[in-house]
């Protein structure tokens, strides 16, 4: 069965707004095996809307609407769908209507024009009640065709796919599965990774797609069988024969799989050794921490960060000497490591890592250009540098450095787990 | 002159990646006043990169395509592109060649069969020489269909952009304009903001076109006109009525305009006060010293921060009071209040933020559900806290916090500074 995802707003084509949402719907509709042959963005028009519906109903069954649902002028879907769905009046939903008022009682706002527009719905379709905003859903069915619109706004879109879409779709049609099984690898470059495993590749199987993603925090590569049938024997194949080939080629390089990434791993490893973590942050300015206390459950081994951005900082919070950053700079491999082991100490944590780098755009020197990064991991018994030459751009040098010392954390707590 | 955007790669429609490169390349092409009619993504298919480049040709003359150039055997497009081109045969783009050998050469990797392919490129394209990667980008023109081909990893993209796809943009077309100017707001919801400027927005002129982007920063406005040649006096009319009308309707809510946005306001209002900003963060965990150093230039005003994850640490480096987490718990306004000071004292900062709150998916209770946050600033006069109740999504919670303190604190600077 397949699908196809719409996105309606002007805000998309100019660039505003990066469209977060197809991604999102589309591992959703992939869990329950449909396949998303398109994804396409359009601007809040009656024709672009309309045209858009017609090719991608040419090519798929259901086509998933997020965007133009709010409340004001620009927002034009309900209307253009009501048109396309033949639609002959707007009803009043009234659980919308309760829902609405009360929620903005609760914030004291009395219920205006704008948003009591919000609960009359198309007579063509069911309204989706959505308890995360004030915009419903709309399921449109007719002659093949299904239309669900949604709300642009993330949050209200999630609620609405997870409690109202999917539960809808299970019911209404006799979905097959799709395997994927995804393998995430850090420390190593696309090309030397598609070379390294080159032998193994070549000799999957068919019914076996390889695709290589590749992000700033690593290349995750990603098997795929999309023969419905042979799910659970796929899964089982895949796992005993071709992962455990993989493993064997690339041990150090591979941090986990499916749903695992770097700060999960780390967060892992940090709590199978009952061990806990610091940062100490200069070039990525919190970053690191932040990456890993995205990750629910942080608490149970992050004790916290100190994000030392001027080297007053590094010498109070940190330890750091005065006369090494004097003689070395604050980038430097004498610097960094001591920022890592004054972290350990000041934060009283076992494992502590520690960045110290020019992201640019200025402050770069001849001998130190912009993107020169140190990295360091300090453990139990010893403190581990890198040095890194990650070029200008500043959120990207940022990123490589946040995932470049969490690898090398990871590869420390590898070691250190191993040894126990 | 319209142009659209084509995204290659089944790791876009399976979810795994969010498309990022659209909508860089859409600002980039719509300051050049070329105008995006649609974006789409579609797989790694002959036929689906096929189909597509029909469909888009027909509304638009230029096509923009990112994605299918890596050097693994799942990326098709290059092929495609010289078929539908009508290329005779591959050929060697020697200042590729020579690039990637050395920079690989660089990195200590000998040039394999892979990369080397990747400087084989169709007869009837012009190479691009990407000097971010190892993949150039293709320029292919024919019988009034102009379409640009460009590696998916952003900042190869970005790269090209700049360096060639643009400037070759501009000799090639006589580009109009068209003008945008965004308003970025905080503190206030959409339909809110749009009750407030109703009448302000229903006496707009016809030329300008008003959109509402919400995000968890807080709801931008962009005022929008497409008539090409009246750019320069549109610009002014602008500035001159409606902005001036739009700052007396809604002042505490203007963030700024245009790439303004709540953490470069709080830049600047520093700056201009010559003032020092730290942060003392719980449950953002960094997110907002992250956001803070994103910022180019940063180190001129903001110290540092401390995630104080574990009470112990909010004790030990902000000097909180054990009594006061012991009677109040660590979310409660006592102790937010006292990590902000804490911040302000102990990394010697004028201005400092802090929070405390309870991001989920664990650690709610009855009194203190999931999502409840406590924010404070600290100005050189007086500590300032608020209550936040913000549901159950942790990525939400955390962006919602980081956004909602600074805001407070763009709010006692704005006053500080008035006041001087």
């Amino acid at each position: 069965m397949k699908a196809s995802i719409l996105t309606v707003g002007d805000e998309i084509l100019i660039g505003q707004i990066v469209d977060t949402n197809s991604s999102y719907i589309a591992q959703r509709l992939g869990e329950q095996g449909l396949s998303i042959c398109e994804m396409r963005s359009v601007g809040d028009t009656r024709e672009a809307i309309t045209g858009a519906l017609n090719e991608l109903f040419a090519a798929s069954g259901i086509v998933v609407i997020t965007g133009g649902l709010g409340p004001t002028k620009d927002d034009i879907t309900k209307q253009t769908l009501a048109a396309y769905f033949g639609a002959t009046r707007m009803a009043l939903h009234e659980p919308t209507l309760r829902h609405v008022t009360e929620l903005l009682g609760r914030r004291g706002i009395a219920l205006g024009e704008l948003n009591r527009n919000q609960a009359l719905i198309p007579d063509a379709c069911e309204a989706l009640l959505n308890l995360a905003g004030t915009a419903p859903g709309m399921w449109f069915e007719k002659a093949g065709k299904l239309a669900v619109s949604l709300p642009g706004v993330p949050h209200e879109m999630e609620y609405l796919m997870a409690n109202e879409v999917i539960p809808r779709l299970k019911k209404r049609f006799s979905l097959g599965k799709v395997y994927h099984k995804h393998i995430a690898t850090a420390g190593i470059a696309e090309s030397t990774l598609a070379e390294t495993i080159a032998a193994w590749e070549s000799v999957l199987p068919d019914y076996l797609r390889l695709a290589y993603l590749p992000s700033p925090a690593g290349v995750k590569l990603r098997l795929s069988c999309y023969a419905a049938d042979a799910h659970t024997s796929v899964a089982d194949e895949v796992e005993k024969i071709y992962l455990r080939q993989l493993q064997a080629l690339i041990p150090a390089y591979i941090v986990g799989y499916d749903g695992d990434t770097l700060e999960s791993a780390v967060g892992r490893l940090l709590k199978a050794r009952g061990a806990t973590l610091a940062t100490a942050e200069s070039c990525t300015g919190g970053r690191i921490a932040a990456l890993i206390t995205a990750q629910p459950g942080a608490s149970a081994y992050f004790k916290g960060g100190i994000v030392a951005y001027s080297n007053e900082l590094k010498v109070k919070e940190l330890g750091v000497s005065p006369s090494d950053i004097e003689r070395h700079g604050a980038v430097s491999q004498a610097v960094v490591e001591q920022m890592a082991q004054g972290a350990q100490r000041a934060l009283q944590a076992e494992y502590a890592v520690a960045t110290s780098g020019i992201a640019g755009p200025d402050g770069g020197t001849p001998e130190k250009p912009v993107g020169t990064v140190w990295i360091a991991t300090a453990t139990p018994d010893k403190v581990t540098s890198r040095k890194l030459n990650l070029g200008n751009d500043r959120e990207r040098t940022i990123l490589r450095t946040s995932y470049g010392v969490l690898n090398l954390l990871r590869l420390a707590l590898t070691d250190d787990n191993n040894a126990r």
